[in-house]
C-alpha cells in the first residue's frame, strides 16, 4: 500500500456509551495499538452476572498486527478486563508501576503472571512501537499515576486523556505539568480522545486539598470513632484520611484487603512518605473509641465489602455503636441508591452519625468539568475533538461545548465505530461487530445466552420439569414426577396435584386421538403442563417448563 | 372493662420505616378503626414480584371490633391493598368522593364491587364510628381531596394528617382551611399522627401556580412536539399542563388509560371545569407537530407506561422525532434511577430535548418541608408528634425536629408496635407480629416464601434436575436424564457430558458400598451433580439441584 492509502484510525470496543469498560484501539498503516482493557459492574438486566466487557471478536482479525496493550491507568474500568481477555490477544504491556504492581497482583491470582509481558514505563517516559511514538503525560485523578497518552505517528498526533482532572494540589503524585502540556500544544495536535464523564458540570471538580481541609473541621469534636469509606484506589483519599486522622488525634486503623494492598502498591512506589502508624484491627479495638479513625471499603454499600461487615457484626475486632460518625467520602455510583440506602438504614438503627457528599464537601470528583475541558483544550489546541468515556449524552455533550469554545471538528465514536482521523475527509467512515460479554462464574458467555434469558424467564415466572415414564404401549409405569422451582410453596401439593390431573388429562386425550410420538407426547405433556401452572398461580406467563419422557 | 382501664392506642402495621404501603390502626377501649390500605413497590430483593403490602395477620385477632377502614386519599401506597386484604377483614369502608370513584373501579376489576359497602364522605364531612367521632379535614396535596382525618375519643383527639403540604395556590381542589385548623388546635390535640417524607428538606414544597408559571416559560417556544409526562393521579399537574398547552397554543392530547380514566373521575366529581377539549390521539397524529402538548404516564420510565410506548414506536398514532421536547414533570423515585436513565438515552438517540426536576422547576413535592411542619404545630398545638409515612430516618428526623421547635413529647413507632397515646405513660407498651407479603401472580405468599428464595437462587446459580430411573436391583434402565436451566449454554453438551460422568462415578461408589436406599442414593445422585456444575461453571454456588429417582 502505497504512502497516500496509509489511514490514522480510532476504534473503541468499549467507553463509548457508557462509563465503564474501556477498550481504544488506534490504527496508522494497519499497525494496531490498544488503550486500556477495562471492566463494568452488571445491572439487573443480567442476573448472576457481576461483571461485564466488551466483546473483542473483533481483534480477531487484527491480532498479528496488534503491537502493544497500554495502561492509562489502574481502575477497574480501565485495566480489570486484562486477565479475562489476554489470553485472547496476547500482546505485551505497557503501564506505569503503580498500575504495573496492581496489575500483577491481578495477574497472578488468574494464573497468568508468568505468561504475560509487562513493561514499565518511567512517568513522563516515552517509548516506541512501531511508527506510535508514545509518551507518557502524567495527570492528576483519583489514583495514583493517572497517565494521558501522547500518540505521535506519520499522520499527526493524538492526545488521549485518559481519566483526568486539574488538582493544583493532589496530595499524591505531582500536580498537573502544564508546561509540557503546552509544549505539546505548540508541536501540534490532530486530535484529542478526551473523558466526557462530568461534561455536564460547569464548574472544576475541585481540589484533594479542600476536601482535606473540610474533612479536617468537620469531624474534630466527634464523640465516638470514626469510619471513613472511600474506594480502595483512591490513595489520595487514603492519604487525606491519614492526615484528618493526625489533625484529630486519632489512630489510623485500615480495613478490608484491598484497602491495605493499595496502600502497600502506592508505598511501594514512593507513595505515602509521610503516611502515621498504621494499627491493626485488634490493637484499635483495645483503645478508645474517640482515639480511632476507620477507613475501609464499602462506599457503595456492597454486601462483602469491609464496611458491611462491620455493621453486621461479622468483624471479629470492630464493630460500630452509638455515637460513631460514619463518612461516605465518595460519589454514589447510579443504580447503587437502594443498596447504599440499605446500608444508612442499619447504621441509622446502631444510632451512628452519617455523613455522605449530600450533607458534607467530603469528596471530589476525578473527572474534568466544563471549565477544566475548556483549559485542556486551551492548552493541547488539538484540531479535533473526539468524546470517549461516558454515555452517549455525555460524548454529545462534550462535542457541543468543544463547538461552543471554538473547535469546530468534532467526531462523536460510538462503540463499533471506525474514526478515520487522517488523511482528509475525516469522520466515521466504518463499524464493526461489537457488544459486551459477561463473566459467568469463570466463563465467558454472550449477554444474550440462552442461561441468562432463562434465568429472568425463571425469576418472573419460575421453572417446572416434568418427568413421564411410560412403556413402548404409553402406559405409565410411575407417577408422573413433578419439579417446581421458585412457585408458591405452601401450595406446591395442591399446584402439583392441579397439574398432575391436567396432564393425566391431556395424555388420555393424546391416547385417543392416537398421539404416540415421543415429541409429539412431550409437548402435549409441556404445554398442559404450563398452562396448569399459568392458570394456577395467575402469572401473565407461565413458567419454563421442561419434559423429560422415559419408554422402558 | 372499668373506665380506668380504657386505652387509647396507635399501632402501624405499614408506612412506619418505609415510604409506601401505609396501613394504620387506632384502637379505643377494644373498638378498632383503619386508616387507609397501601401497596408498595417491590424491588430486586423480591425477584418476580411487584406488588408488596402489610402482613395483616395481626388483624385475625381484633377483626370482630374492627369497625371500618377510613382512606384518605386516592394514591395507591394509601388504597392499592384494599382489593388484596379487604376479604381477610370485611368492614365498611370510608371515604371521599374522588378516592370512592377510583376505589370503585379496582374493585370492579377484582369482581369484589358488589360484596364492598363504601360510604361516601363529604369534604369536611364528619361521622361516628363507636366512641370515635370522625372529621374529615381536606388538606393539599399532589392528588384530588386528600383528606386529614380529626379522630375525637373520650380520651382525647388524634389529628391524622395523612398525605399533605400547604400550597397557597393549589389549582385543582381549594387551598388548606386555616381557619378550621386552628379552630382543631383550640379544641385541643393530644397528639398529631404526621406525614414524614420531606422532613429533610428546610423550605416548603412550593406551589402548583408556580410551576404552571415555570412550564410556560420554559415550553413557549419549543419547535416541535411536547410531551409531559407524569403521575395520572397528579390530577392538578395535568390540568396545569392543559393550561400549558392553552397558553403556548398548543392542543392538548392525552395518553395512556390511566390518564384518561383520572381525568374522567375527576371531571365526575366537578374538577377541571375548564378544562380545554381534549384531541384523541389518531385526530393529534395529524396536526403539526408544534401545536400539540401530549401529557402522558412514564415519568418513571415504566417499561409499559404510555411514554415508553411511544419511544419504542409502539403507539399506533404518535411518535416522538427530532426536535421534540419531553419534560418529565415528577420527581426520580429512588431506585428508578437506572429505569428512567435509560429512557433519557431512548430519547436522545431520537434527537429529542428532555427536561427533568433536575434541569428546571418542573415540578413541586406534595409533603411538607420543616417550615410547614411548623406551621401545622403551630395550628394544631398537639401534646405528641408522632411522625409516620418515612423512612426509619425520616420518622427519627421529624421527632428531633419537632423537638427542636418545641414540643417536647414525641414517639417513633415501628410497624408492630402498639403506641399508647392516653391516659398515662404514653409511649411504646408492646409489639405485634408485623412483616410484608407480597403480591406473586394473584397469590399472596411470604416475602420469605421458598419460591422467592428459590428464584433468587436459580437467579445467581442455575438449576439442575436429574431424573434416574432404575430396577429393583439398582441397575439403570435409562441413560441419566440432566435437565440445565440458566447455566452458560454453549457448553450445554459438554456440561451434561461432565455432570453425566461424575453421577455415573458416583453411583457406582455408592454400589460398592451397598447402598441401595432410594433416598440415600438421590442424595449421592444431588451431591455429585452439583459438585460437577459447580466445579464445571466455576461459580462460588452450585445450582439449586432436584433429583428424582424413579425404580421400575
Amino acid at each position: 500500500m502505497g504512502e497516500d492509502f496509509k489511514q490514522l484510525l480510532f476504534l473503541p470496543l468499549g467507553g463509548s456509551g457508557e462509563i465503564g469498560m474501556n477498550l481504544n484501539l488506534y490504527s496508522y498503516d494497519n499497525q494496531w495499538i490498544m488503550v486500556d482493557c477495562g471492566i463494568s459492574f452488571a445491572d439487573d438486566y443480567l442476573p448472576g452476572i457481576d461483571l461485564i466487557m466488551p466483546n473483542v471478536d473483533f481483534i480477531d482479525n487484527i491480532r498479528d498486527d496488534l503491537h502493544c496493550l497500554i495502561l492509562t491507568h489502574a481502575h477497574e474500568d480501565h485495566i480489570g478486563a486484562v486477565v479475562h481477555l489476554w489470553p485472547r490477544f496476547k500482546c505485551p504491556i505497557y503501564a506505569s508501576q503503580f498500575t504495573a504492581i496492581i496489575l500483577r497482583h491481578k495477574l497472578r491470582e488468574a494464573g497468568l503472571l508468568d505468561e504475560v509481558t509487562i513493561h514499565e514505563v518511567d512517568l513522563s517516559g516515552s517509548f516506541k512501537i512501531g511508527d506510535f511514538d508514545i509518551e507518557f503525560v502524567t495527570l492528576t485523578h483519583s489514583i495514583p499515576e493517572p497517565n494521558a497518552l501522547n500518540i505521535k505517528t506519520p499522520l499527526g498526533t493524538i492526545f488521549h486523556t485518559g481519566d483526568w482532572k486539574l488538582d493544583p494540589d493532589p496530595l499524591v503524585g505531582a500536580a498537573t505539568d502544564e508546561k509540557r502540556l503546552k509544549e505539546i500544544g505548540d508541536e501540534g495536535v490532530l486530535a484529542i480522545v478526551c473523558d466526557s464523564t462530568n461534561v455536564f458540570h460547569e464548574k472544576p471538580s475541585g481540589s484533594e486539598a479542600d476536601v482535606r481541609k473540610s474533612l479536617q473541621e468537620l469531624l474534630k469534636d466527634k464523640p465516638g470513632a470514626i469510619f471513613c469509606t472511600t474506594f480502595s484506589s483512591n490513595v489520595a483519599r487514603v492519604e487525606t484520611l491519614a492526615h484528618v486522622a493526625e489533625a484529630t488525634e486519632r489512630h489510623l486503623c485500615l480495613i478490608g484487603k484491598s484497602m491495605k494492598r493499595n496502600v502497600a502498591a502506592a508505598r511501594e512506589c514512593g507513595y505515602l512518605k509521610d503516611f502515621p502508624p498504621i494499627l491493626d484491627e485488634e490493637d484499635a479495638s483495645h483503645i478508645p473509641r474517640n482515639k480511632v479513625l476507620y477507613v475501609c471499603t464499602g462506599c457503595q454499600g456492597e454486601a462483602r465489602a469491609a464496611l458491611m461487615r462491620v455493621i453486621q457484626d461479622n468483624n471479629k475486632h470492630i464493630h460500630i455503636a452509638k455515637g460513631d460518625t460514619v463518612v461516605f467520602s465518595s460519589k454514589i455510583i447510579p443504580g447503587n441508591d437502594l443498596t447504599i440506602a440499605r446500608t444508612y438504614d442499619l447504621l441509622i438503627e446502631k444510632s451512628a452519625e452519617i455523613i455522605t457528599e449530600r450533607d458534607a464537601f467530603v469528596h471530589v470528583s476525578g473527572h474534568p468539568g466544563q471549565e477544566e475541558l475548556k483549559q485542556m483544550y486551551d492548552w493541547i489546541r488539538p484540531e479535533i475533538v473526539v468524546p470517549t468515556h461516558g454515555e452517549r449524552k455525555h460524548l454529545l455533550k462534550q462535542a457541543e461545548f468543544a463547538r461552543d469554545v471554538g473547535i469546530e471538528k468534532t467526531i462523536v465514536p460510538r462503540n463499533g465505530t471506525v474514526v478515520k482521523l487522517a488523511p482528509d475527509n475525516i469522520g466515521i467512515i466504518n463499524e464493526v461487530p461489537v457488544g459486551r460479554i459477561a463473566l459467568d462464574g469463570d466463563m465467558l458467555i454472550e449477554v444474550d445466552d440462552m442461561a441468562i434469558v432463562e434465568r429472568r424467564r425463571v425469576l418472573f415466572n419460575g421453572a417446572l420439569v416434568v418427568h413421564v415414564v411410560m412403556d413402548k404401549s404409553g402406559s405409565l409405569l410411575k407417577p408422573i414426577d413433578i419439579t417446581c422451582i421458585g412457585l408458591p410453596e405452601k401450595s406446591y401439593g395442591e399446584l402439583k396435584k392441579y397439574i398432575d390431573d391436567k396432564v393425566h388429562d391431556a395424555l388420555e386425550l393424546a391416547a385417543k386421538k392416537n398421539i404416540t410420538d415421543n415429541d409429539a407426547l412431550s409437548e402435549v405433556v409441556r404445554t398442559a403442563a404450563r398452562k396448569a401452572a399459568k392458570y394456577y398461580t395467575g402469572k401473565e406467563t407461565g413458567p419454563v417448563t421442561n419434559v423429560h419422557l422415559s419408554r422402558i
